[in-house]
């Protein structure tokens, strides 16, 4: 039997990479929508808006001026999640009681960053080519790079790297060896961002969130149980192999929609080599990252020809932990967009899904053949 | 030193009925919003909608009339997340095989109910009281009992309840045992809802899904730990002590907001003595969970002055399980509100929320006290 049946059957699939189900129901797009409707994001934006806090030469809520940058620029978020210094906390429960078994908290720091992705107001990663890429994934690398235990073997690696180091004042080392680092971007007003000049974040805490603890567990036991074999280059390899769930790769990096996405048009870029984070990368692999990221934001512009709200991140080893941490480590990108029909209605993850378990309407394959047929040019440029 | 700290400082809180953390950041409220702002919800509908297919004596997608119902009605979905009878599935990889390890899904079979909360199209949980709250806590249990495995010790219990039976036609007793109800409600176009005739929804499926999944864990680990003390007894009871986090409370319940709580308001209802499921419960705890929940829902709608969006849903023993899973289980209900500041700004779980872990702003401690001082009349009925 061929598993074409998952096309026509309820089922459940198991996401090896967190260790948990999601629902998928084919059958279920035929459903009406009368719910919310999104509004489409506006696209007519200036290159430079002397209302924002994020173009250059502007001045941020802080008092200072950003300067007149041509590619990148980095700054400590205004309004951080978590800051460097704080005071410490002590639980006012005695160890051992019952309130302190009920009642569990533990002081977080870190730092917050924002990335300003270009000087242009209105550009978007789907706007931009591989080349105009290539310097956020090299400013990624140094960040991560310069925020290195420096006992980790990473940072060995880090230490030859063919990338100029930033040199800007205020994102200099912190003062704390933090335990992760997140890099994410929220694009679209659907995934909560505040302003659309093209930017995302960067919070390093000394905590391992949840997520990438999850993930390492699992990326642990796979390479315990199997003898050394990682599982995201088994997994890269068999769906290279199948096709079936690609919608981009070169020679570094397969991208897909993973057998176990939750959101309709999910996608993930894997690295196909074992590579534990930004810093393993040499100058050809990054520009082939730079490549899947051009070829899966701008394939989601055009799915729907709108501007594709998401919300996206990388995984990759902790800035400092045990040697089968970061050996388990592998270096890849989930993205998670919301929409599913039509740039107005999205997927709501929330009653059932939310209570008890996520759930999809579409399968993943379809998702993946719907995206994969619509690359080559942005359709924005098509229109003009 | 007192836990006050924790209004001022970044930490995480453990999540004990889930096993997991989330971050919390107390001085972000600070930040400015310029993101999303939603539509409040449209106040002044009617009573009956000819077009709504919820509304008494309404025809519904496939062609069935609705009965001229007084209090709940509850019918099969037409457009069910999962279906009674499917094809089987048998995976296509030989077992043991690495594609068999990378590719793991099983079927999953089911029924999804709507239920009707009453015949009128503008009436929320918020504008209704609790006795007219109550028949639909009969209908949940009603239905809960009918989807009971005849050999689970709940059966005996649900066979001498003091309610009556439910006698319609179409939600004649499934063809096959099922694993669990998940009982909830989405409320709001903000949380997927489709249509604001006053419904939940009821699926189930041979699957025990994540969620309950994960916190049967939990319980089942409690219990073994502390020698059957079970985990929201002692919660409650602690709880209940405190009165920082709590919202209402009476006898049977207590509802506030949970120490580890994600979303800004969340709420969650718990039974103080150790109740498996709804069957547990006689009269005079039926009539006081609608208390509850009145005065919840009452309180959310007085917040922001607004028809407040949430999904809610209840947790509670599978309908056929191990004894270990039966006995753990406890009854209670979560309340996932996305409204943040005010009528129109909600609170995003989006990037580091999606890829590294859930965070809030408020305390849970700042959220109860403001539900706490918004009780008494409805102030829709105020303005009137
Ligand atoms: O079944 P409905 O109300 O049409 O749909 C809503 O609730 C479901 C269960 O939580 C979700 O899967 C859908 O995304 C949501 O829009
Ligand atoms: O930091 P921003 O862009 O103002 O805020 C956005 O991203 C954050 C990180 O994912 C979220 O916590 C916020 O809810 C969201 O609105």
């Amino acid at each position: 039997m061929s598993d074409s049946i998952l096309n026509d059957i309820s089922h459940r699939r198991w996401n090896l990479l967190r260790g948990s189900w999601i629902l998928v129901s084919p059958h279920r797009t035929k459903r009406p929508w009368q719910g919310l409707q999104e509004k489409p994001s506006q696209t007519t934006l200036p290159d430079y808006d002397e209302k924002c806090y994020l173009c250059p030469s502007n001045t941020r809520a802080n008092g200072s001026k950003n300067p007149k940058f041509t590619e990148t620029f980095v700054f400590v978020n205004d309004y951080s999640a978590v800051k460097e210094e704080q005071q410490e906390y002590h639980p006012a429960d005695e160890e051992g009681s019952l309130e302190s078994r009920l009642f569990r908290a533990e002081g977080v720091t870190g730092k917050c960053y924002v990335i300003c992705f270009s000087p242009c107001h209105h550009l978007t990663l789907a706007d931009m080519s591989a080349p105009e890429i290539l310097p956020i994934i090299e400013t990624w690398t140094n960040l991560y790079a310069a925020n290195l235990d420096p006992k980790s073997p990473l940072a060995k690696v880090a230490s030859i790297l063919t990338i100029p180091p930033i040199s800007q004042a205020d994102i200099e080392k912190p003062n704390a060896q933090y335990r992760y680092m997140q890099i994410f971007e929220n694009k679209g007003t659907a995934m909560g961002c505040s302003n659309p000049h093209p930017h995302g974040q960067i919070w390093t805490t000394t905590s391992l969130p949840e997520e990438p603890a999850i993930e390492l567990q699992q990326l642990s036991k796979y390479r315990k149980d199997w003898k050394g074999s990682q599982l995201l280059v088994d997994y890269a390899k068999s769906e290279s192999n199948k096709q079936t769930r690609t919608v981009f790769e070169n020679e570094s990096f397969w991208a897909g929609v993973p057998y176990w996405a939750v959101w309709p048009f999910e996608v993930m870029i894997v690295s196909r080599q074992h590579k534990r984070s930004l810093v393993d990368f040499n100058d050809k692999e990054r520009k082939e990252l730079s490549e899947c990221i051009s070829e899966i934001t701008r394939r989601y512009d055009n799915l729907f020809e709108t501007q594709f709200p998401y919300s996206m991140g990388i995984h990759q080893a902790p800035l400092t932990g045990s040697e089968d941490e970061i050996e388990s480590s592998h270096f890849h990108i989930h993205f998670y967009p919301p929409l599913l029909r039509s740039a107005t209605v999205r997927k709501f993850q929330v009653g059932y899904e939310m209570l008890a378990e996520p759930q999809r309407d579409i399968t993943p394959e379809q998702a993946a053949e719907r995206l994969r047929d619509c690359g080559g040019t942005l359709y924005r440029k098509k229109l003009n």
